[in-house]
């Protein structure tokens, strides 16, 4: 704490110090995990995790609950830990402070202790943001673990630091940083997601691809279109298609966690998407959004010589594959002017808007023009249109 | 970012990590600083403060903004800074979320920019609590700026990092760690707040005094009945009362600023009275409710031999002269033993109890009884009765 000596003439008693600058730093440290057979009652890691066995409050999702309810009872049963379930149904459209308010009100219901008991979030990307806000907010900041169940989740919600709910109908509007203590990864979870909500996860892998990362690319383009159809429980290996989406995610989150640095490659596919996302409720996934940003982009890319027009097609065309849609009726000038003005606002009063470059790289573009989108944007839908 | 070799045999592709360790660190840095007249518009302070003149949304508190309404106008105005003023009522039963969403919506409305537009919140503790909760979630952070009209604010709500509201009876219960990025004290503000206010905000520097700053006591035994009749604007010196109060309110937060340290000696005073102001709402002010804290845990002290009699008696003297609350039908055992309860919690899992030694120390306990507080109870009782 510096103190600099008074010159406003206020004080006239000779007291030394009337301005202050406060100094100091916050340290994060938080694990993120690869833990197969988490609900294996042998496996202690969902237990001990961010703090010893004692008790604790178990945030599932609904349709989480109906599939693994049993099989989570058991596991904390057999490792005798006093559990209480909360089962909150979860989906973009209850990603509300109303959904925060129920989980802190089991909060205090149950009692939980200010660092000793992490409140274990399980279930998709809405669960975990919304949880996350709710341990965020209770007493100012409470612990907790993640268990994501989707494939989003697995790779993207569940490895950062942000925490969010919609608000104003706008995506992730109010929100907080504010990482679990500890999330354990076990795509054993994927068994039961259905193809969309894979080929929707997929799409975010698709982001670390194509921006930075093209053996992950060459990846999905081989294997992307297997591990659907066996939901990543097949002979096709899905695990270095896992590992290398979080590595890659971990990878930028990690020197920019409060996100400081405004131009963010992870930020790919997600500066016309919010705003899509938000006016298509509940048509578009999360992932789908993303996939429709990207697939403009590209295009718009393309057309500034920053892809090659074979790579385009063949992003397109994985897109096509993944059961990703790559048009879409609110690509159209009006919802993307509208889109731009707020993602310009989100990243203060700069585009800082990511672009790829050819097939895992990409760069920073200020000056992109309303003409220039609407012309992309015409070309992908023409595209699309004559695509098989 | 440290990466673990992967053996859980999940993974049989080679890939080398599963496992990783997310570590870094959030700069924190911030100003406090008295600034008198702060609305001439000759005083640049405010128009600047936080980043340069632009656009601003300012929230003023509605009695503040009937009494000072059109000077702020007018600084803004002369200053050539275009603004747009939302009216908020502001006091302890409207400081829930839903006046942080009405705030939000104004940001929402105003089109706040991420970085570079500050939120300037003008008015007592309850509003600045708002105000800073609203833009620690808009964005998932906004930067503000802090001017705090009433005592408690210059020398407590204004200096910390802490934003919060009730929620579900509890007290300040969802919040987080935001502080603004410039606080701009000026006494000037006192001149309009009714006796009962001053008390209030007496009580947080009598906080100070007596847990860390024996000086300030003896000041504040001279100065502080002065202080309240000429509401800091007469000729009685306040200003080494409000710099020491900041000054030592500041040393204790510097260096713990997320509490990650729960031996808080400013925690003085808060551990039974959060419920207490609560169960009392809207009867008790917070400073009030923090006297009845003190005067209670004073005695318990003295029983315990850390406060001599003499001593005791003048603090409870001092907090009299100052208008103060020492009794109340609320500091009997049941509402204790509930406040106790919820504040181990906080303090997870241990009573971290502040207890003043002499005036102008402090040591922290873990051994309280519900007997204990009971007689102590009973002898504040039995002394504030008989008292003059
Ligand atoms: N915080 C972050 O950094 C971050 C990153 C990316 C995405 N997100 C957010 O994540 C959300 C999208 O996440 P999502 O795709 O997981 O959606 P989601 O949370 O809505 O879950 C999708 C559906 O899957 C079901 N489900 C969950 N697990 C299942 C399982 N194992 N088997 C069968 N069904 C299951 C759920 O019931 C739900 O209906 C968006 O709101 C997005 O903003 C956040
Ligand atoms: N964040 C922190 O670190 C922190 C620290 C201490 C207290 N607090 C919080 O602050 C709140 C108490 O603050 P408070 O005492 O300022 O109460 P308050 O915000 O309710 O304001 C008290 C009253 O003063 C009026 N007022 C404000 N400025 C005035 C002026 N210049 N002239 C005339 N009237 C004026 C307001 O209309 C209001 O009715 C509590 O909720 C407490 O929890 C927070």
């Amino acid at each position: 704490m510096a103190g600099k000596t008074n010159n406003h003439g206020l004080f006239t008693t000779g007291e030394p110090v009337s301005a202050w600058t406060v100094s100091t730093a916050l340290p994060v440290t938080y694990q993120v995990a690869f833990t197969p057979q988490l609900l294996n009652p042998g496996n202690p890691a969902l237990a001990s995790a961010g703090a010893t066995p004692g008790r604790r409050l178990v945030v599932v999702e609904e349709t989480v609950h109906a599939l693994y309810g049993d099989k989570i009872r058991a596991y904390f049963g057999t490792r005798g830990l006093a559990v209480e379930l909360g089962v909150l149904a979860a989906h973009e459209e209850v990603k509300t402070m109303e959904s925060v308010f129920r989980v802190a009100e089991w909060m205090d219901h149950f009692g939980v202790s200010r660092r000793a008991e992490p409140v274990i979030a399980m279930g998709g990307g809405v669960l975990m943001d919304v949880v996350g806000l709710a341990c965020s907010l209770y007493r100012r900041s409470t612990p907790f673990v993640r268990v994501p169940t989707t494939l989003i989740g697995l790779v993207d919600a569940g490895v950062g630091a942000k925490t969010g709910v919609n608000f104003g109908r706008h995506k992730n509007r109010l929100g907080t940083y504010h990482p679990a203590v500890a999330t354990l990864l076990d795509p054993a979870f994927l068994a039961t997601l259905d193809q969309r909500h894979l080929s929707n996860g997929l799409a975010e892998i698709l982001k670390v691809a194509l921006i930075k990362d093209r053996k992950l690319f060459e990846l999905l383009d081989r294997t992307g279109e297997a591990l659907i159809d066996q939901r990543f429980q097949g002979p096709t290996p899905g695990g270095e298609v896992l590992v290398r989406a979080v590595h890659g995610m971990l990878q930028e989150l990690q020197p920019n966690l409060w996100e400081h640095r405004l131009e963010r490659s992870m930020d790919y596919g997600h500066s016309f998407s919010p705003t899509v996302e938000m006016r298509a409720l509940p048509e578009l996934l999360h992932g789908e959004a993303v996939c429709l940003d990207m697939a403009l982009t590209t295009v718009l890319a393309q057309r500034r010589g920053l892809v090659e027009t074979a790579e385009r097609d063949r992003i397109l065309g994985l897109m096509r594959r993944l059961q990703l849609p790559v048009r879409h009726p609110l690509l159209e000038p009006e919802t993307l002017a509208d889109a731009l003005t707020d993602t310009i606002r989100h990243r203060d009063g700069r585009q800082r808007f990511p672009l790829p470059v050819g097939i895992g790289d990409g760069c920073f573009a200020d000056d992109l023009t309303a003409a220039e989108i609407g012309r992309a944007a015409t070309e992908l839908e023409e595209l699309a249109c004559v695509a098989p």
